[in-house]
């Protein structure tokens, strides 16, 4: 089993033992569960007892075990995006579990069969991006934890054609961040469609979606370059960067970037979502290389000189979450041991200090919640 | 041989008769020539006697009969580049006509060839963007016209590996302005990577680049839509746009687009260097779509929302020129008649006057000079 | 309305005016209908009638106006294939007609539009192939006309996400061989990956896959050599071939097209099965060229002398039959005018005699079935 | 300093300690020097004084060091290639050295530093192969030790535009395989066009070619499926390999393979050059995968079955020896210590037992002839 590194302090991976058990056993789903629901944007995080869905011919219905918290989920419950929630919500989009039961269409599903909670909810897969697989551009699109119930909840129906597959044996809890942060990096690299061996530099590579993507980028045969504060330049190392440069301090961010990367980075992933280090980015990325733009900051412009723009025949492309196949991929890095995801559990009833903690940029890494608690 | 289109109203093609005969001749090269000339930035173009210079063992002496007048001659000559040119300097980059010398180590060109001055004099050949068909990219590329005296003389050399070749029969005259504006529209569409059958919208499809852009498109297969203003539609239309948005007078543009191509054009060529148009861009290309910049404005910014730029996938790829194969398919598209090039021709004596024109905006199409008055 | 052309001989598309009365009616569906059945592999084609199918939750029922007639029709019924097809069987898979009913889960398609039936009647849609929308090559793949009833009759069933949608005002007699004929060619096309401008050699141009071949690549800015048996030149040329080949009457085919296409073309499509003309074609494809397979003779075999493919770094591509982008795109290419398609109408009850015609070679362009006698 | 690993047996790496020192040293470049010539194929190997060439305007003169022998130097002396070689001919093509002259044309190199000697000589730079960076397939390709006097000298002249740059303190004894070897074996990687995580499988992989592979395909982040004689498994598996085939024992190879990649390797290199083990890629390769053929056997032919070529939407491409770009990675990954390169150092007088055992096929890894001896 796979052991988190000691550089990741206190984030230790402790799943439960009964995990392997409980796939043994007949499944008995109960009438009702325990929650978090909301009934209004910003408004109480309840914790309580509601009933269990029942799965449509083409869902699955999951025994959520873990599940992840993303910045996306306290955007959703604070209402700042564009995408209207349906009320009373229950929020969360990285959830691991175990399938209970299933709809009548459903063939790809066995119950006892791990699987996972995405962020894309389901497509209508019969318009142009569904048939091109890049469904999460549907205009159809339903997300997890937005317009369709999710995983902070005991039990969440999931449509089948879009639920992650996980082998067994993997760490549930530790699997759950990678469902939205390991594929949404995952994805981010391939969009910057670089070769191994090439540069790729990581903004933030110190935080939780840094961190994930140091990890990918190394596997990815790329070479990596983290971009964060001084005092994460140890981790950032120990998961993979060859070279480190430390904004605060550095007295020429773009020129010292150049320097380390001999011409600079072909690619760079902007996890990070400040409006200056994306302009930045624009400058210190190498002539011909690709600035992908990943987060989804509520109001955040990118801004690049058009001249240099041209002249380095650059490009800035935007990278949303993964489809499918970018999901099976990035579970299976993280499945042969070449990424590892540090967590901190706690229990579900505890997601709105979690929420708070996030709004007051007090967290490190990944929180994913126990359901049963 | 071509005829320009009669929509394209006073610009008329008349190329020297004196073409074909002259290749026939053996080349006596003189000792002097008629060039225009400036010492310093924004002062005074003369029009007068300069020596013919001798090509080095790697170059060719090409006998400019036309040079086509870009944009970019105004801005090397008025300093508002960064690129700083050499002075005395002749400019120059779009220059067609016939090789009359040697050096010891060409052998890609015979003496009585066609050829062409681009806007790349040459590259190191050796480093990565060189390696990788980037040349224009290179880090010591030099420019015609700006490092390397170009077009407006009667004589210029060329570096023979980055020289075009034109094959025998073509018309110098209309050739001159596809070395450049050719070149560089052709290769933003290949920039934009698009199948044949999808959208292409560009903005400024009736100007001087646009009006070529549109013709490129049509013979790679894609659908086009123009943007400009009104009193240019049937030009427009008739070089092959199958729809066309009038700027000026459009109530919501980004809607209108969108309704048109149906979700969107799938790229977008921004030969238009406003901001806005731009920033619009970017708001009506297809999700998955690619808007491609072109202008080298010097002072213009590219700005897109972030989250929009996410959620659409979309991408923004800068174009610069043409490399070595790049030039070569954009003549070919123009000898086998799938574009054609309107022009008003123009003495080389009367550069200033064209210049003018172009600083007070009320240039249409291109101008060729004649060198030979 | 489109004209097939004046070349294509005794080939007239005169489809049935009822076609747009049809739609406007209520649509009731009767309890049998005529088709053509046969029970064991090589026997009686029994043209009789059987029950109309009922559609499951996630089918369409289609009203069967019109059926092309593809070699593979005659392959499953002979056995001569791989693929075990069900017994007793409707075959046919180049199906066109209305919807006029359709499963609970049906979202994108209404009763009343018009709807195609293509070679693949559905795949898992979760395996790694219909991840990456190479749902063609999934495993679980069920072939229409093979696995499933096809389009031999007048109602059909067929699975919502795969059946093609086709624009009203569509002539859907001449629509129907596009379905199979008209996506095949253009996914063969797509696969060879050229450029606008480039060359690509059809091989077989004259005949039924070839003339549609030779259409889609002019459409696509190829320029086309074809390969043919003399008296075919006009046909070709006409459908838009550039230059064309004579394989009966040319000493030396392989040195002949690599003189007519400056270097030998960038792309071959082997619409041809023959092993002669497939070995040949590596012989004469351009240096850095592709070769596309994509007829399914039963025993042909493909042979390539190994240093020449090596010293040439060409490519030998399988294109096997379009996902659901490439049917969209084919049929948008049809129903903008740039594809004709010639095509001679037969009784349902015909059937049998048109085998009888393609087992003896004796069949020119494609035959249509219509379902109604 | 790289170590060779210690199941690479008798192979070891011993550089001559006067590498650093010579290049301190003012370069004294002789009259004559000694080197391995021959006056007719498949006539006798001498070891003699010749003159030291003269280096062109645009060509350097490297101090050859070492030179790695490579099956091609076999076939170019026996004749047994279609490329006719001059003669009297000094052949090798994997040269390392120092340079100690130049042209008077040359940029990119400086006396002192460190150059490699590949298998292409020069190309034409402006034909249509050269332009788009496939300069080994310019036609007017010329060939080291082959066409030009190769690097089994201890002066050898190559033309600067493509010598291969190596960095200082490289170790040039065991970088002089990577010119040839490592550069073809990474150019069949990347004509394979896999993503990292996806499974490759080289056959031969305990050979020359193929122990170089698995480690450069385990650089690019690819999963690496082995296939050689059983003996050779710890030495496949050390060098990265994640599984391993063994060919002599294994019943049914083509379904173990399958079985082991879970659907068949994305991709197979096939320096084994077999007809059998061609053949038998394209039935285990994964469908929609690539089939690269790499080596130069003389009379060997690559045949699949049609049908199958096609229902796989299966891909043979070949992979000839690398451009400028290639050879630049892949000397940075062995720089970087990704790859090891074992070898057996001999002197260039022993050459015609070099090449004895070559035709006995009793050689294992690559031999390395250091010309001071």
């Amino acid at each position: 089993m796979l052991r988190a590194s000691k550089a990741l302090g206190s984030f230790i991976s402790t799943p439960r033992k009964a995990n392997i058990l409980r796939t043994m056993a007949t499944f008995s789903v109960p009438q009702t569960q325990k929650a978090i629901v909301f009934n209004e944007l910003n408004g109480p995080l309840e914790y309580k007892d509601i009933p269990v869905p029942k799965p449509k011919p083409d869902e699955i219905l999951i025994n959520v075990l873990y599940s992840g918290v993303c910045h996306s989920d306290l955007h959703v419950w604070k209402g700042d995006w564009p995408v209207v929630p349906k009320l009373p919500l229950v929020g969360g989009h990285e959830g691991a579990g175990i399938v209970v039961a299933k709809g009548d269409q459903v063939t790809n599903f066995e119950i006892g069969d791990y699987a996972g909670i995405k962020g894309l909810y389901s497509s209508c897969m019969s318009c142009e991006y569904c048939e091109n697989s890049y469904e999460p551009n549907c205009l159809d699109a339903v997300l997890t934890g937005c317009q369709h119930d999710g995983s902070f909840q005991q039990y969440a129906t999931a449509n089948a054609v879009q639920a992650a597959k996980i082998p067994k044996e993997t760490n549930l809890a530790e699997v759950a961040p990678i469902l939205c942060a390991g594929i949404t990096v995952y994805k981010a690299l391939k969009t910057a469609e670089l070769k191994a061996g090439e540069w790729v530099a990581i903004s933030g590579a110190g935080g939780g979606l840094g961190s994930v993507a140091v990890q990918y980028a190394k596997a990815m045969g790329y070479r990596v370059l983290g971009i964060d504060a001084g005092h994460k330049e140890a981790l950032v190392r120990e998961l993979g960067a060859e070279a480190f440069v430390d904004f605060e301090t550095t007295p020429d961010l773009v020129e010292e970037i150049i320097t380390k990367t001999k011409g600079g980075p072909h690619g760079v992933i902007n996890v990070s979502v400040s409006d200056r280090a994306i302009s930045q980015s624009t400058q210190f990325v190498r002539p011909t290389g690709k600035v992908v733009l990943v987060g989804l900051p509520p109001a955040a412009v990118c801004k690049s000189d058009v001249l240099s723009h041209v002249v380095k025949s650059m490009q800035i492309r935007g990278s949303y979450v993964g489809n499918r196949a970018d999901s099976r991929e990035a579970i299976e890095f993280y499945t042969r041991g070449l990424v590892k995801s540090p967590i901190k559990i706690v229990g579900l009833s505890e997601l709105p200090s979690v929420f708070k903690l996030m709004e007051e940029n007090k967290i490190l890494g990944r929180y994913v919640v126990d359901t049963s608690r």
